[in-house]
């Protein structure tokens, strides 16, 4: 087994659903030990959530897609004893993740002072929708909600159209990225410091400041930006960025010269909108005239004309096209992993190349308790007090 | 001035426009040592690009929301003393992060290798858009078209419109947080091995990543999600999961007992819609049942009664809107920095909360060259060394 970036760290994994571990993952790619501690019998919530009564071998894909080279711990953190031996493994762990809604670790017994006081050097960090505190202390906070109350929302699709959320959790991706990066910035302060700390992550902040041009746009503007009533892709945006149909599907036409567009698609007609006022002022007007001569072209024909004009464009494609397509497929971003009950799981791989360090998956997403006894047996416990500690439900294996 | 994460780190920066700056901004704010290098004159591209010709002060409001906490050392990187001051600065650097085209680096001698023959502890961080061969060699690789090639577009908006861009360049920005990711965690197993490495970041990659949830679904039961006819706010759910009218706006509600939704709004002929089935095939006459319920209420009376069902929902905001939000006040997410020609600039502050080393804002973002007489003397220059530089146009100062 080759070395990774983080095969010295060990990371308690209390989160659930996607932002944490969404987070744990991306660690656990890249080599971490992370223990997955989830309640007997049902584990994680998103085990028993997915699209549309959609399911591999009974395992929710949802679960599936971000939970590889975890083990899991099934732990009832209500039990004295099951406390006794998380507390057990954090004198030697160096991170712990959760997402639970505020205070509820603590009260429980597992906030970050319980954990500092048994270990000062571990990192604990907390995921949330809007922070611990505040007017929005007592709301849920779901990855839909955050994109409504951040701009987003209001900023895709068009004017005559309801806000558009974005066909992905992006608020809990981004919140996930976030767990990341306090941690692993967290961890490089230790190695000078000896000291751990506490990381707060919540998708409120999160979406804000990758929206931070946007941001900046409007608070130092005051004006808001307009949705177009048309393909055009971005409400800051003129003509031609955005997208247009082709005969058989829709292509991307990014930041391009217009006049060289308009020469590609032979209408000289549309250079009459080719000055920079009118192709922001009229970009609805622009983009039905455009539409109506990428209409007459083949997808393929159009991207290679358009290419060979150095024109920034590309096809639009569903998933399964994504999964199909050739630099997809040369960069050998769609790999699998063998579940003992969902079979050959096909997946998304590492996003990220390290020449020395490469992430790679070595593990599928675990059964609830999966490892309870080889974890357990690990941090001293014997045959028969794992016996115990099953027998009196204080801790679970996969049934 | 407190300790931050990452304030043994220093980074030579040749990025430029969105994935690269908003990488080393993230890192600034941990306190790293940014040294952002730009050509003398007209400096990142992005300096000199913005929506629909809004300026601050003469600035770009893109270019002044990726760039705080960093300095600019304006090199000519075709001079062969430029180069000769970049290699002297890489001998105590860290990080190396750059966005340029494939192989540009390298032909310029900044390749990785250049840089690990004056200091092997480097880590070399590189951002593209398809990675560095294969068939999109020589596409251009921009956000939205990343956007269009994996999914997120068809899996945006409505059925019989256009596919939908999201409304900020996220392919961009989860490409900056791949960056992170991976340069952190080279970093991390540097403190183990004493070497550095390679990261190689790529937008398509990241994108796919970022969807494993929806790819992992449609590459394994080989269907497509198909997108909704209405305000429903995700291709994959059911109603009533969505954004729905109000007298004066809209709201989200995301996942809810449906009855209970009913019963709050007080038309029981509702019900009829009322069974697992029904609410996903019938989703879009259900969501205009409800809108038309929805659309009877404002929306402080709406959110009100509908968090007192406990019901998940929240209010839709523009930028603006989401700027004066009580929570993002309370959690003091709306800051502000002071520069030399933008004068008072409002920024998103950093989102990740750090107990011992908190992130924070201490620079404006740099005018072009502005540092570069203080970071040549601190490599070693004499006055009139870098005077030289300046007057041959290897170097260069704000104008």
């Amino acid at each position: 087994m080759t070395d990774k970036a983080l095969s010295h760290i060990t990371i308690l994994d209390f989160s659930h659903l996607l932002q944490g571990p969404f987070a744990t993952q991306l660690l656990a790619d890249m080599g971490a030990n992370v223990i997955k501690i989830e309640r007997p019998g049902k584990g994680d919530l998103f085990r028993s959530l997915t699209f549309r009564d959609t399911w591999l071998g009974g395992e929710s894909p949802n679960f599936l897609a971000w939970n590889r080279n975890k083990r899991s711990l099934a732990l009832n953190l209500k039990s004295p004893e099951a406390r006794a031996a998380i507390m057990k493994l954090a004198e030697t762990a160096d991170v712990v993740v959760q997402n639970f809604r505020p205070g509820v670790m603590a009260r429980l017994g597992y906030g970050y002072e319980d954990f500092r006081a048994v270990n000062p050097r571990i990192v604990y960090c907390s995921g949330s929708g809007y922070g611990e505190d505040g007017p929005y202390e007592n709301r849920p906070g779901q990855d839909m909600l955050v994109q409504g109350l951040t701009g987003i929302m209001a900023a895709t699709g068009q004017a005559d159209h309801p806000p558009t959320p974005v066909g992905a959790g992006f608020s809990d991706q981004v919140g996930a990225m976030n767990m990341v990066y306090g941690i692993l910035s967290a961890l490089l302060w230790r190695e000078r410091s000896g000291k751990g700390q506490e990381v707060k992550v919540n998708l409120l902040a999160g979406m804000l400041a990758h929206q931070n041009q946007e941001m900046v746009m409007a608070m130092n503007t005051g004006a808001d930006f307009e949705r177009p009533n048309s393909g055009i892709g971005h409400p800051g945006m003129d003509a031609p960025f955005g997208t247009y149909p082709t005969t058989d599907s829709w292509v991307t036409i990014a930041m391009s010269p217009y006049a060289t567009l308009v020469g590609v698609l032979g209408n000289d007609d549309l250079l009459r909108f080719d000055d920079p006022e009118t192709l922001f002022d009229q970009r609805d007007a622009v983009w039905r005239a455009v539409a109506a001569e990428t209409g007459k072209w083949s997808t393929d024909a159009l991207i290679e004309a358009l290419l060979a004009a150095d024109i920034w464009c590309g096809e639009v494609k569903s998933h399964l096209g994504a999964a199909a397509d050739p630099q997809v497929a040369h960069l050998g971003l769609v790999t699998s992993y063998e579940h003992p009950r969902a079979g050959t799981v096909k997946v998304i791989g590492p996003a990220v190349g390290m020449s020395a360090t490469p992430p790679a998956i070595s593990r599928p997403a675990p059964l609830v308790g999966e490892h309870t006894r080889e974890i357990l047996a690990s941090a001293g416990y014997t045959e028969s007090e794992i016996d115990d500690l099953l027998a009196e439900g204080a801790a679970g294996v996969p049934g």
